[in-house]
């Protein structure tokens, strides 16, 4: 029997490579999706697809109303902001479309999950590299992570297990992911990106989310397979 | 303007005496509960009721079905267990009432709402001695917490401010637990600590929670305003 790992899954380029990257580690993956009142809700059909297309063992989409304490564009009636170009975003600032601790309730229940399933490890598809702007991608907040969580359940605590945080994309580059989805066969045609889609779910192609993809498939020397507004 | 501080409130004892010493200790205190598909739902009705008399300046209650994992008796179609006696109850095994990663998701979410409010502060009724089998309730969980939390968010990196998880119940025994509430103010009649309520919401005498509850009562000297099956 295979051990097992739970994937955080937006449907986005990152986390569809860091599922592709769970099981060619040879976990069976529990794909795990949030529905957390983003207005990007296409991402979740996405997430959807890329869970069958890989072959995750279950996909479970968990509900959570961040909207309620509102702070930024992807949840908040704020514009998300929009560039010419990708040197226009800013490689400092902390962008408007983070969402407040995002990653730590996302990976807590992540860890609730994977305690129920007895897996001893999550893959995130956090990237230090193209976004540094957001605090929790950060090698540092992964690691004081994994330290809490072997604190926070009965395996850890009982020495049974301990509990791994994965981040096989820490360190690459968006073209480096690009290339790396493709060697592990993700059909990138079924991703999503854009943090502002239309109503039929085309990408507005000038966000930071859509910008950065575009840059990473320029420089990848790969075409983009999604149809842009 | 006073300091603000998120603080968790399930609607028990100890949840509502934590709130009580946010509000001691000077702080407008943003009261946080959880829907997260337990059994006991008029505990919810309890904390609403603690959030407006102690003056709460707000009172969430954020929806978030761990049901979808399973795996505890509190969410899960286990029974509870019941004893004729409080000496029944395991001093070392984890109870089955536990929940998984339930104080994580919890802080978790704690700290994305503190993050929106800019709090520095978070209130938790955790208890290190009557209820040691819960490994998320232990000192270095909260510790190892605090660390990440500092780590995870806006202004943590950049030095704003430092989080700060308070445990003002952490090492104290439910007959002081009782005591504290008492002279804060706390209306105790209006708590509820069953894990297993009847139809019209009261408790059942026999549960790990309700038979230290009333050990607690015994040991203060004081009668438990609570009705009783």
């Amino acid at each position: 029997m295979k051990p097992k790992a739970v994937c955080l899954l937006s449907g986005g380029l990152d986390s569809s490579a860091c599922l592709a990257c769970a099981i060619r580690d040879g976990f069976d993956a529990y794909a795990l999706s949030f529905d957390y009142g983003q207005r990007h809700q296409v991402e979740l059909e996405a997430a959807s697809r890329i869970a069958r297309q890989l072959g995750a063992k279950e996909h479970q989409v968990m509900k959570i109303d961040l909207r309620a304490f509102g702070g930024s564009a992807l949840t908040d009636e704020i514009a998300v902001p929009k560039h010419l170009d990708v040197n226009e975003i800013s490689q400092t600032e902390i962008p408007i479309t983070y969402v407040p601790a995002r990653n730590t309730v996302m990976l807590s229940i992540a860890l609730a999950w994977s305690e129920v399933l007895s897996a001893t490890s999550i893959y995130i598809g956090v990237n230090a590299v193209d976004y540094s702007g957001y605090p929790d991608c950060r090698p540092d907040f992964i690691q004081a992570f994994e330290k809490m969580a072997n604190l926070a359940t009965k395996n850890g605590v009982e020495g049974i297990t301990q509990l791994k945080i994965h981040t096989p994309l820490i360190q690459l580059s968006k073209s480096e992911i690009i290339q790396l989805a493709t060697q592990l066969g993700v059909d990138l045609s079924l991703t999503h990106s854009c943090y502002d889609p239309d109503a039929e779910g085309r990408s507005c192609g000038r966000c930071d989310s859509c910008l950065l993809r575009l840059k990473g498939f320029g420089e990848a020397g790969m075409n983009d397979p999604l149809t842009y507004q």
